[in-house]
């Protein structure tokens, strides 16, 4: 195959016959496929049904002296907090538990800095003439939307392999209306970086010029490797706190992809200055999370080796489908210099650019051959690529044989796409 | 026994006498009693051990086409909208089902006012220059809280045994800074009080100066009767609708006395156009509350009748603790002629007016002698009782018998602060 650049317009044009003879083949399938969010296929979901019969009898749900059923303990589970505090390298005061959604921390975290301030805000961010919000790209969608929801301008930032652009970071955080930045440290969303130590130092050490400057540290995919062993990761609040910066970031952590995504425990890890604080705020929002379900947790998981065991079999699910999309990608586009994606070792997707121009109209095409992705433009904020390229894969739901026939309409679709922009159809 | 108000001085010296001695030997007996809270006892729990394993294998996490243990459907498993509005009495579309906690729905509702606005706020309420709140006293802390914590100006409305007093509530919504009311209307917090359907008509019917007037509806114990037969109630939204109000009104309720107090479900209720607004703002903050324990409720709980079965064994552990309460009150302390409380038929509470001027001093004894209770004036905004008198009794936590050792030294108290004072002391 010869890359479409060193092609002449009558041999694109031969191939756009090809491609579109194989699109309308596709078409005639009526699939209806979906590689639109990181959602959990059904095996990982079996894989861990033991979850729900783990506590099973009154006795059960004592944790120590408490009585997980009963009304309680807003922070949650003494238990719980141990846990999680193994995994993440914090303290297991610095841990809050809270319900299953991790999104739901932040939000709330951000909302409260919307109407009462952070610990070391002047004032509620509500009574600011501007906030912005630092938003590395392609990022997390919903991150993005969270700030945009309430009114703050986003500000690009761009994405490098080793993580935010740090000479733009500390730029930016000049400006005293900049109130934070969205982190996935690990295997970040889409494209599955790892921040490099230097990254993560730049971020502790910054000297924003807002006091309530926050890291918004999601910590999504802590132990999410599908390709090799464990990679250890840095204490994020040990960093900050060792840079001078104790009370500058909020981490976050669930296990939605470790359980059960829609009845999984979520977490914030923060300094034990910014928790006092903010469970004086939560104290008057809940009485106390599904303990219940933490103690589940606590029970079924027991602690950092065995969870790392467990990962290792969702792993074994994980990889085949990842193998799947990054092969076919390999065999069907690397060879015609259409796009340009990297092969991860952990997390949920995979991030893919095509020709710029191309993205939407790929989609557009996707959708009507019954394959379903991630909105173009998603990975951006305000849902606005400016190069109209990058495109989310995300290959964790469908079975790997529906993800082969998903995979090939992509491939399929991204060519089409390009075809049609060298054509100028 | 002859009432206090027709002792002679000399009989009230001598009565304090004995009842110092009486605290003093209480005092010496190191009690560690509590009957702050409303939480369910441990016979209460047990009872519904039950739901723990409904669910045990992933086929049962089944809800039609729907996984409930996966990501998705945000408003909540539709088998649980459909068991939340027969309980209710309201349309399935018309329910959100949320997480563990009312609570949280509640104060999400009053946070997403102050940032974004209601459906009919001309801007959000923290851009309005004040914001006040209708706070039927005595009333429940945790509603006064959650506006006094964004800075509202609470407006306390007489209580009467119909419900709030809606003269009182018809001139204070003329105010337009009048956003909204706190209503318990089945077995008021802390009195017990059913409102008539008087006082449910002239809600509804109500022309507030705020189009965005709402009426915080928190039907917490729709179905806890501990004494007699379930009593019926109207649908609010219905009455809203038919008078001319479809979308004044968010109802609350929750299992968290049915089955599970940190482990139930929450749900809200609300107008269709209501609950499109709010859903677009919830989107934002979470992908979807814990469908697995839903599921568990409706499997559990099956329908409204086999829920008030349930409700009729909760009764059976209830009501020999509302009688010791009662029946301590009646023979200790009506004589005395030096408090007063009304006997309820549901909920979780005893409301109980002590001698003006004398609820904080008997509390304080109290606390003394090992026994916990709400603070005084926790039942007014502000936790200022005007007349330091109202204090509310929480018989469910304790076995009966160690409700009679608190109960009767909560009697002591109330008689050593009203002697204290008559005798001014």
């Amino acid at each position: 195959m010869t890359a479409y650049a060193n092609r002449t317009a009558e041999q694109l044009r031969q191939e756009y016959e090809t491609v579109t003879r194989a699109f309308e083949e596709a078409k005639g399938r009526h699939l209806k496929l979906d590689m639109s969010r990181g959602k959990p296929g059904k095996a990982q979901l079996d894989l861990v049904s033991d979850i729900l019969t783990v506590l099973a009898k009154p006795e059960d749900c004592m944790d120590g002296s408490i009585d997980a059923r009963n009304y309680g303990e807003l922070s949650g589970l003494p238990s719980a907090k141990q846990l999680f505090a193994e995994i993440l390298g914090c303290k297991p005061q610095e841990i809050f538990v809270g319900g299953n959604a991790s999104l739901n921390l932040m939000y709330d975290i951000i909302s409260k800095g919307m109407t009462h301030g952070l610990l070391h805000s002047p004032r509620p961010w509500s009574q600011e003439k501007t906030v912005k919000f630092l938003c590395p790209a392609p990022g997390y969608d919903r991150h993005f939307k969270v700030t945009e929801s309430f009114g703050m301008e986003l500000i690009t930032i761009p994405m490098l392999e080793t993580g935010p652009d740090m000479d733009a970071v500390e730029k930016a955080v000049q400006d005293p209306a900049v109130k934070g930045i969205w982190c996935v440290p690990k295997y970040s969303n889409p494209q599955g970086y790892i921040y490099s130590d230097e990254t993560i130092d730049r971020l502790a050490a910054l000297k924003p010029a807002a006091p309530d400057f926050t890291i918004m540290w999601d910590n999504a995919y802590c132990i999410h490797e599908f390709d090799g062993d464990f990679v250890p990761f840095r204490d994020i609040l040990t960093v900050c706190r060792e840079a001078g910066n104790p009370d500058m970031v909020y981490e976050f952590a669930s296990t939605s992809k470790i359980t059960l995504p829609g009845a999984g425990v979520a977490v914030f890890a923060t300094s034990e200055a910014n928790m006092a604080y903010m469970c004086k705020l939560l104290t008057v929002e809940v009485i106390s999370y599904d303990k219940v379900n933490q103690l589940r947790h606590v029970r079924y998981l027991k602690d950092k080796a065995h969870t790392l065991a467990l990962m290792k079999k969702h792993a074994a699910i994980m990889k085949p489908k990842f193998d799947a999309v990054a092969d076919a990608l390999e065999r069907e586009i690397a060879p015609l210099g259409i796009g340009s994606w990297c092969r991860p070792k952990g997390g949920y997707f995979i991030s893919y650019d095509a020709m710029p121009g191309t993205a939407k109209r790929a989609l557009a095409l996707c959708k009507e051959a019954g394959v379903v992705m991630t909105g173009a433009g998603a990975t951006f904020p305000y849902g606005v690529d400016p190069d109209d390229s990058n495109i989310r894969i995300a290959p964790s739901l469908p079975p790997v044989e529906e993800l082969e026939a998903a995979i090939s309409v992509f491939c399929i679709c991204v060519r089409m796409a390009a075809l049609e922009k060298l054509l100028g159809k």
